[in-house]
């Protein structure tokens, strides 16, 4: 389990969703309120969009909380799109490179949740990736061979179609639990919100309302601890947040068998 | 707020002590039950004896459960004596030179607690140091520099007294609370813990019984999950074991003001 | 030894100094030419300035070539003013807190040289800092203490000065070889460089021409790899950069003994 | 590039060959001589036997020579057999997961070398790893899928055999460059040390003559600074080092194309 907060609108600095709300990202690392782990320490991640079309990447393995890197970052860099990410793990040496967000091109992409039968499907999903995909891993991790599968199938060009196929490739649940899927990702313009879960509910994400500056954050929790402002998304609706404002829009997704 | 976990005995594998209990030193890393932070994430560290007299040190800033060199290390290596410390920060960078264990010529220290009018006493803690131990000092943390005083104190000669002595320097608890110190020590060849509030609770520390092997160990809590055959150990009680067995000396410590 | 890399003019992207150039400082990281070593990886770090007053800071211990975060941050990150330093180190371990840029305030500085009697003055330097300064340490590098010894005697009211008695407390060279000190640093408006000897040469700077973009560069060798607009700072001039253009001063220190 | 050095024999301190010889592995991290880079700086790691079957292994991101940890375990760490390796690398992040030796059931594995086509024949060597290889790939190397393909063609029942049908499957050298293949690897009980160029020369590894314990070296360069009673390793022989003596076997490889 983790936690996510993310932001579309006028530049702001990193830290004003990041560090300084009551209920930031940065206490979500240490006192997650609807997680499974209250704690988040097994590494952090920021994509950001400003210079360029490319996001910048700062990923650690560190917990958030001990990185002064981190806070400088945060109070410094100024961003009209960004996605923040802090992980929790039971078990196993962390890297880097599985540290979300992963980037491809314009794209950053984090995800929160779990496919149970991901060994078995593992290898199929890598021998269907073109090669400058499959030579584009940098990691090891589920989530990572998830967004390099939507760009397979054309995240480029159409959002909802490589998120449904994608999950049709996944397949239905098998014996060992629900396909669970809460990502938020980002091409620089637009910033992408869904959540899906095969049974059962998948991990939290909730949508700001207008913020005082005109843009919109998205967060696993509500940031600022209190509720009335944020509205949770619903299964299987597509969150986009841009320049253009706020839509949604219904995927239809395999019927499970 | 840390935990603390430390053998003598014949020689066993770390992990013995470290990794497989039910409520090992790893375990309480992400589930300590009576400590204030339920997580101790913030770097940990080992000294161990055995090769010549020096401890051996490993010490790193991760989180204890996302290291994979500590599970290998803790298989791989036997010892006769040795000491563990997870940490629990709640803020600011953390640095190897800063993780407990602390080394000095054969000893190893560390501790769990806290001297909240520090800042009042740290200047002429460290201008009464001798050069040699004030070259000692690797990194910036309170308690390698009441290590330093113990050892400036007489460490070698009189255990007891270099305790209260430094206790003394650290003089009666201010406004901002009491003086905690929980220690655990080593000269590699007897083992020391010791507890001390100058009002109210310092960090709990169990004693076990004699163990199969015919070794004992220290903890922040019993490893084991049941408290049968641990023994809380009282304030102001030094408590040394070694192959001569366990002995226990109430330190005469200077009246409270 | 070390290398250094500074701009003061228009904010550029930090990559245009760091990164870019033919001789870039992460080409020095590997190749420096006009060092003893000519691998510089036991650690780096860059200061610069944008939101705010303080200084953003950035380090890490990994070599700077290693370090993908560094490419994203230096692609990204506009400044008016900045200083970067990768270190070079023959033994013993590296910490953040010890990486250059120091910070303290709106400060920046980093050094390379060496005092090799240091062990001999470190403690009167040390108990002459006043209280705030004293606490400001957060590593335990002798050129964290030169920095804090210069805000003592105030960097912030005269430069020119602050510099010649924080030499003066260092006082002349011992038997153990020349006081060598190379320094580059800023308070936000100004870039500051100085070099200094007591006897023999101290590691090089050169202070670039005019940009094509109206800044101006300093670096420990020419970035671009030729050297017909690059200037070698002489010994004893204090040199300010600032949006007032460039100006030198010879600073008067103490007599050698 | 890298360097390697790996010991059998009486059980010794790791130190004895990666710290304390006048040319340790150490000193070739910063002072290698037949390598392309002189300095070796990006990761380390040390394989070694004792406690059960399988190995224990030590990995880090940092420089050999900035880790205070790999000090202390050298001094403090006894064994009959281990493999010690250092990295060079001269562009892209480093993991642990990356770094040499690595490990399966009671293997590990170490190399020096490149295959310059390897991006042609990675996704068909990966398809031919059975399931619990594919698995057990923890990282990005080449060097660790090498490692599982000599698993999968039975590296536990016949060491030749398996690096002849490895280098089969990795095919002729390409318009790339020539494939060279310098490892050194051990089931705990016998060292093994091959070199193999399609065309050329591969990575130099040099066997010492019989130490005066009754162990034996072997290493990219010679430890003593000094080549006398060290051997250089002719390509396509296989080399062990045993309990039973050294025995050499040549191994009839397919003709290049």
């Amino acid at each position: 389990m983790c936690r996510i907060a993310a932001y579309a609108g006028p530049a702001i600095p990193l830290e004003n969703i990041i560090v300084r709300p009551r209920h930031s990202l940065l206490t979500q690392s240490q006192h997650a309120n609807e997680a499974k782990l209250a704690v988040n320490g097994d590494g952090f991640g920021i994509s950001w969009y400003g210079e360029g079309q490319a996001p910048g990447l700062y990923r650690d393995v560190l917990p958030a909380w001990a990185d002064d890197n981190l806070t400088h970052l945060c109070r410094m860099v100024r961003s009209q799109l960004f996605i923040a990410h802090i992980r929790a793990s039971t078990v196993g040496e962390t890297s880097r490179a599985n540290c979300h967000p992963f980037a491809y091109d314009r794209w950053s992409f984090c995800h929160n949740g779990q496919i149970p039968h991901f060994g078995q499907i593992k290898r199929r999903m890598m021998a269907a990736l073109p090669d400058d995909l499959f030579d584009a891993r940098r990691g090891t991790a589920d989530s990572e061979l998830i967004f390099l599968s939507m760009q397979a199938h054309g995240l480029d060009r159409d959002v909802a179609g490589a998120i449904a196929t994608t999950l049709n490739d996944i397949g239905p649940e098998g014996a060992s639990g629900p396909v669970k899927l809460t990502c938020v990702f980002s091409d620089g313009d637009t910033l992408y919100a869904f959540r899906h879960a095969s049974s059962g509910n998948s991990p939290t994400l909730y949508l700001s309302g207008v913020l005082d500056n005109g843009g919109r954050a998205v967060a696993s929790e509500p940031l600022c601890g209190v509720t009335e402002r944020w509205t949770a998304l619903p299964c299987n609706v597509l969150c986009r947040i841009s320049a253009d404002g706020l839509q949604t829009e219904s995927i239809s997704l395999p019927v499970a068998a």
